[in-house]
């Protein structure tokens, strides 16, 4: 009797969001976990079942280099980043398009929820032009990274066409440029790129971390909140430093663009997501322009 | 001049077909050579913009055996049948869900066609359960083939969808169950499949050989024609025989459920599909109930 | 944390029913309370939240004596059953159209839910004939019961545009002849008659008793489950008796004519609505046909 | 053979006014003599089967002090205005929404015209806020009208709803706030808003009177035809006065709003609503801006 | 204000007959004097301004027989009906789609009235096949009446599309076989079958004579009610004759597919149209299956 | 086999045109020879069949004159142009609307294209007024052309009706002023105009001539492309003179009221049009802006 009450307070969000679109981005470590990524399939099928229009944006780094290294191919990184050579291109149409968005939909599928999956060279959803090499901080030379593409524009038609007509999209980080050229996207700036384009209400940032943390090792250091000036100080003064950086960047950009507010989450705790679209107090790290 | 007057030969088929649909299904052979697979592409296209709404279906054993080897995947076969075990389904997934449709997605997107591509276990489009373990013929025991799936119903919703929007849908043949399981489908069978459901004007399956011969090493011995009455007494014969028997078993299928025509096409030789089409002759074998 | 999980309890009820149409019947008990209204409301709110399809039909007849009374209009009886004279009908117009409509309309307006309050006079969604004086028990003569009228049929066109563009109709129970003649109609007949017409797949009846009991002071005796079958029996055995008969025996018709099932709650109690629709236990009786 | 000649008169009104908006606006007048409401609904029926766009709004005030003084309930007046006590709150939704929306929807489905009457409360149809108290003439310190609505806002999704659907919507003058407090409107300030809002071609307030009369008990002093300018002009110089003042000042506001023109008419003469809108002299008084 | 009630005696019949089609039929008699043919337009006007679907089919016989004689081209007879040569068929082209259609479509223009003319060869509207040459009373041998055709269907979605859209289509009775050759048709037969086609309400066929009259010569003698086995009746005894002989048996042909009743009326005498549609007592000839 | 290429040739022109409109216009040269008509007809079925929304405009000025004189109707022409006077009026309504526009749907008809002709009288499709008189070179006097109308408006909207349910519209020059009253327009000038309404692709005017050229008597003096700039020095040099002027002037009205290009090309030598649409060096002279 009293659980039945949770359903009522979650109503005045129902209400909010249904008919909302959210872009929800996950990597390697939500897959990684088959129990894991059930759970998190479970979260997103309910807040598809209350009306919130889901897109499903998923990296797969990690399952990308094994594979590669169980294939030969050289994983070859340059100041902590990927080079994506003619080998890793393959790797990840394989991993990416094939193995992870036909995992995921299957336990769409298990769940009776309607989705299909893309990557972003469907139908030209994401267009992309070869980075050209530049200098990067670690190399004394200009640097190509290879087929990795820089975002110029995302066509949401096609994606707008499988949320009127109920589906999930689920969608990898590829994409193409005007002569059909694959290429490999960044997945946080694919995501954040695809919530602008669709205006979306919220873009939620799984990662291994719970939020933004003063000191990733602490997580009592938990900021729960963060306006554009308190992220910017924050980057210059060190706090959010690394890996976030690049993610916090991206989530600005999100945010100037028409996404309502951008969340970085735990992909490995338990409900999260739930916690944090069906509660008043939230969970991890909330970041609007103000 | 004279070259301008072929368009108006091509007028009444773009008139007959136009609106119509026509499931093409090739596998390994076309795929294998780049510029075959890119000739094939702009084939398709034209079919497209004039109108027709062209369903893809892909195959892919032969790129599926050199990962599997590269992998150290076990290629089991009995009786000359692929076992998908564990191993063989993730390379399925990664070479006809991953690599094959995002290298087609590539080249269309290069002819700006509009193009999704999905396998049968996106949004439930195939069904299927799981093959029990039978008797086969060169085995004295039960084979069990493992992942591979007998087609239960094809859901064309997601199919129609995309093809009223403009889009060709590019099908890679897997499946699921109702738990969501992932399995392995015949390709000429899912395309048949699929034909059936969407009553497809025409099934055009691209083939190794130029048609159904009479000796499959002398091209002179082509039919051209093959009524459901010739084409039984063609098999009872021996005249048809080999792998050509399961693909000339499921054309009758597919007429019988409502296909106008199958026709059994080179995938190697250029212009096979657009010859067949647009012109009085035809190529190729053509099936057809009476 | 604990709290969060039962809304993925809920999921699969959501799943099954968004979508579907319930017509939620309540009568004087449930208005008498303002409280008590406001919190069935609430709990309404949350079914049409989740995309369920609701139609409320609210009775009245306790205010409606009370204000026949205020103004001297007779409150006559026969066999238990109010007689409709002129006075009546008007004391019915006020309280069933007028002050329920919008009091219910009020509430729904705070929780920002769309609404429009109808009786079946509009629209000619209730179709009805004067009742014929009859022989009552209770009665050696026939009787006449006045402005009452027998449904002849329920036009629901105008209750699916409001359903189809997201309104809940608040219907009272009354209707008209061809000729506009108003005419009083009991409460739960138009509801098992609007929930035939709009193939609901659920009834609900709340009312003063928490269901059908086989000792109506006993709640430990409450029926959960009855079939046809069952209901016959009871009513036959005299275990269902007095009010609960005409109510049980409306049931059995809306299942004849295409109701999912019909379920007898409390109205008094907190939260039924909710504990029925998504908790696999559910509470009060549920009716169907096996 | 003479008769059938004024269809023809009638054939440039009906292709001017099809498809456009009338809010027709009449009060306690018109609904106190049976056989005049009939008339008049008849009237209403024909420009609704021409295909004019027909929103009724009615008053009632006089009805309600009658149910009033039947229930003891106080009716109060400060300079004339009603003050919108408790009581009279609740007599107000059961005169206007209960009885005479009844009385006339059950009119109209006895000349089968499709029709659904609603409060300003449903569906947030008209969203207003309490009226603070205000000094007014004729008393000596502010007065708090009570339950008594100032507009804020209409919203015509609702009204464009029923129209788009062939419904006339029958519209009460009460509204909400935002808490969902009902609260009574001016019924004439309420048809003038809705007109407003709907950009309504016509708003036709039918009255006592036979229209602005330099003497109201002067037939022969009647104004066909007030500008903005003579308006303003008339109330200045005291020609218009009394009650009639409000009613001039909502048709201004109304012209200056949207609407294409204002008509004061006879509500107790016949064909009133047909002379003005189907012949070349019209009848009663037009306010334009120019 | 007499007259404003000939309004309201309007109303049921517009309330009977608006979303209804009727098909109007006027020949040479109603063409040949420019004042009739406006009053014609005028009455036809009404029609569709109280939503009536009308659709106009035209004779002009005489005006081809006219042209002929100047063109030289021999106006041939056999037994009192038209041979088609080949100067006819081209004198029909220019008389009923050229003059004709272009003079009614200006008349309709004046009017500010929404209209397409169109002939039977538009768009396949009328398919018909040339009449096999045969014997004919009158003449001792096979008579070839030429470019003469007999409908073989009709293809209403052309005229659907057109009423839909608001437009009056005007029709001239010319047809076309498959191979596009322009036939003939008589225009009593093209009105007949296109109301059939089209599920009229009404087949309005307008006359040098006031309905079907026992004495063609004696007003007094007009039947203005004839059920199907009343007119089969009169034609075997002789009372309906001659030229009005194929009219009635076309009438009964058009009843017994679908049309509601058929009318023969003047269309020399004034509002005919209007009186028939519009009043009680109607006019001419009203011929129904009972 | 090396023709069917050509079909791969013209895919990037079939891509780039289709959902494209083309307005086509031609004039006597190529209605009077029947076979150079079908072979036309045959060419625009080609456009349409790939997904050109096709209006035809057609002329008929030959096949007018013909007419009037055959039936003694004074063929008045002023300094090179006719004067409508009363009986052209009613030749061209005959001629244009009747014959010509019945013989190009029956043309139509046998290729199972689906169209519809109109005179700009239908549906306002022309709004015109009558040409004050007025001085012209080779008289003394003002001259008044007679029923000569010079366009206002174009009414697109029966036109975009028709292309978007798949007719050809084919329009025959005429129009027609506020009263009704058919006014003769210049068949250049009306294609021109439409095609600016339209925001045409493409205009298309078939001539006698194959193009414009710099001496009409020497082939090779074929002008292939135009500028703004260089049409008018053409004009001002003399290279462009006599009937071709108006036809250019019209041209670069059509540009800047946007139209993508102009085309003057030869209606009289086999497929023009399928290799100016379909081919790289398409033919006749193309004029732009720039």
């Amino acid at each position: 009797m009293q659980d039945i009450t949770v359903l009522r307070q979650a109503l005045p969000y129902i209400k909010r969001f249904r008919g909302r679109t959210f872009v929800v981005k996950f990597g390697g470590e939500a897959i990684e976990d088959p129990h894991l990524l059930e759970e998190l399939i479970d979260d997103l099928s309910l807040l598809y079942l209350v009306g919130i229009r889901v897109v499903l944006v998923h990296g797969g780094g990690k399952q990308a280099t094994d594979l590669a290294e169980k294939l030969g191919v050289e994983n070859e990184f340059v100041g902590g980043r990927r080079v994506t050579n003619e080998g890793t291109l393959e790797v990840m149409k394989m991993v990416l398009n094939g193995k992870l968005g036909t995992d995921i939909l299957s336990l769409l599928r298990k769940k009776d929820i309607k989705a299909i999956s893309l990557s972003g060279v469907a139908a030209g959803v994401i267009n992309a032009s070869r980075r050209p090499p530049k200098q990067v901080s670690g190399s004394d030379r200009e640097v190509d990274f290879g087929h990795v593409g820089d975002i110029e524009s995302v066509n949401t038609t096609p994606i707008e066409m499988l949320l009127d007509q109920g589906y999930i999209p689920v969608v990898s980080p590829m994409g193409s440029d005007e002569e059909g050229n694959v290429l490999n996207i960044n997945a946080d700036v694919a995501a954040s790129r695809l919530a602008s384009a669709l205006k979306a209400e919220k873009l939620l940032l799984l990662t291994g971390a719970p939020g933004v943390m003063e000191d990733m090792k602490d997580r009592t250091t938990l900021i729960s909140h963060l306006s554009e000036e308190q992220a910017r100080g924050a980057i210059a003064s060190g706090i959010i430093g690394g890996g976030m950086i690049p993610k916090v960047e991206e989530s600005l950009h999100a945010l100037r663009n028409g996404v309502g507010s951008v969340h970085v989450l735990s992909a490995v705790e338990p409900h999260q997501l739930l916690l944090e679209v069906f509660t008043e107090s939230g969970c991890g790290t909330m970041i609007e322009l103000k």
